[in-house]
């Protein structure tokens, strides 16, 4: 199985309630990359950095089995910068800054060896940039999983119609669905979006979880509750990351297995949040990952009384 | 096994996105006895209602297996009357009347009936009222369980929290969790409620599902995602109803009974939603309440590939 990620890799400034962080690795290429090495390598990143990204944060996704050949850096300018200070529910943030530095002119062109890959995870980025990704496949990959934002509905509507209507998943969250949709019960929405090309939908709730429909089948994952959340930036890259990897990994594409995909996606977004950037990505095991998905279990697990 | 139940038996007026309803039946104690009688008979109804009360409605309280010795008539005056408009959201809701009515001089005295129950679901009310029919029991019942609100915390919190220590179960929303708590995340805020003395405690989230926490130990619910929630008053009383009818129904007080119960109480919740007042609570069977159950078990059932 071959795994293609597009996303980007970036530095981070966060304020939350519980700290703040400066300049720290960010980046939806590499919340996804880390997430999906813990399932399936290699994974083939494509993406964008300038001369100030850290030699040896490249190396590490090397060592997990991530390939950087797609990784252009740009010696003479600087990497894409974020800076967001979270609200005391750590669900609303506001932005401080964005620079978009070398992102402005971000073109992929993929190198040969990543246009043939089974299972691709289009990052949120442009809707322009996710067709041209896609336009480079030598075939239709097996599986095409696509995030996006609440910002290209505003800005792009069009090509983001464009590119949903090539693809097998989409991942967004309430709201956005909504957006995207016009309807409010997110029921209808998932009908809506259907209709619009996706035979799959995963609806991301933040802490009350997350909706995978498809044909009419509903499965419903929920969020761990946490005692503390310490930095909620990344856990939707986290999440699906998780999720494709999984699939990846098992190369199964029913529904049941989606199903198993979403919680070790949750499993994994839940490690996200307990540090900051992706610190906590970096010290995971597969042990404490299944150690979740078993609490996941518990979490949900009843008996009914009734006969079968 | 005998359950009491304490509530308002009113009036509604509601204006919804999809509708308008005038002067219909409603009052937590209404929804409550609705929901328990489907688990649970007799129900023991405390409570008051004026002059203007239908007689058929109480006739058709009786017919449900509930018993109505308790529900005081003041015939020459008007019973409670609430009257509110939801926003589009079908959660945020503007109160447009409150009358309080017989409900200024509600002072109940239970009947000696009444006076020695196994199970006690206190509704909605002033925490004065509440510890007065706590005072009133010949000896300690096998369980109580309280619903309360943000209204209270506001205006009584010291008779408030006199009453949640002397309780079993506790049920509020994530808002009035949060408030009573003082703290953002639901596990410290369960933790913190937990010092004040219910052992378990229910944390309703709406669309979002339910939590039950007890000495440690989670159990999510999910709410069931609709199509179209129609009006949403009461889905929290009869979630309650439906939780304590099935606990005396089993008379089995474990964790995992307890999860039994709160799935019983969100099927119940789904219905309520589906119509106006208490309509859809008057239409149900037994096959459509199970039928839903397994609604909630196909939701959430996964398989996970971990060995045992």
């Amino acid at each position: 199985m071959s795994l293609l990620v597009i996303g980007t890799v970036a530095f981070d400034s966060l304020e939350t309630p519980y700290g703040r962080a400066d300049r720290v690795i960010g980046g939806s290429g590499t919340y996804i990359s880390w997430a999906a090495s813990y399932f399936h390598k290699p994974v083939m990143l494509q993406s964008i950095v300038g001369g100030d990204f850290p030699e040896h944060e490249i190396e590490a996704l090397k060592n997990r089995g991530v390939h950087t050949e797609g990784l252009e850096i740009v010696r003479d300018k600087k990497s894409f910068y974020w800076a967001g200070r979270y609200h005391d529910n750590m669900i609303a943030r506001d932005t401080l800054v964005t620079e978009l530095n070398v992102l402005a002119d971000f073109n992929p062109v993929l190198p040969e060896s990543y246009r043939n890959p089974e299972y691709v995870m289009l990052g949120n980025l442009t809707p322009e940039i996710q067709l041209s990704v896609l336009s480079q496949m030598q075939r239709r990959p097996k599986l095409v999983v696509l995030d996006t934002m609440n910002f290209w509905m505003d800005i792009a509507l069009d090509g983001l119609k464009e590119v949903i209507r090539k693809i097998d998943v989409l991942t967004l969250n309430d709201e956005e669905a909504r957006q995207l949709s016009g309807e409010f019960s997110l029921v209808r929405a998932a009908q809506a979006i259907h209709q619009m090309g996706p035979k799959y939908l995963i609806i991301k709730k933040g802490e009350h979880g997350a909706l995978l429909f498809s044909e009419g089948h509903i499965f419903f994952a929920p969020a761990l509750p946490l005692a503390q959340v310490f930095d909620p930036t990344g856990a939707g890259d986290t999440f699906a990351g998780g999720f494709i990897g999984y699939l990846a990994r098992t190369g199964v594409l029913t529904f049941e297995n989606m199903k198993r995909a979403v919680i070790y996606g949750s499993a994994m977004a839940s490690y996200c949040v307990e540090e900051f950037s992706i610190d906590r990505l970096k010290t995971l095991d597969m042990g404490q990952i299944t150690d979740r998905v078993k609490q996941f279990v518990e979490l949900v697990r009843f008996d009914t009384d009734l006969k079968e």
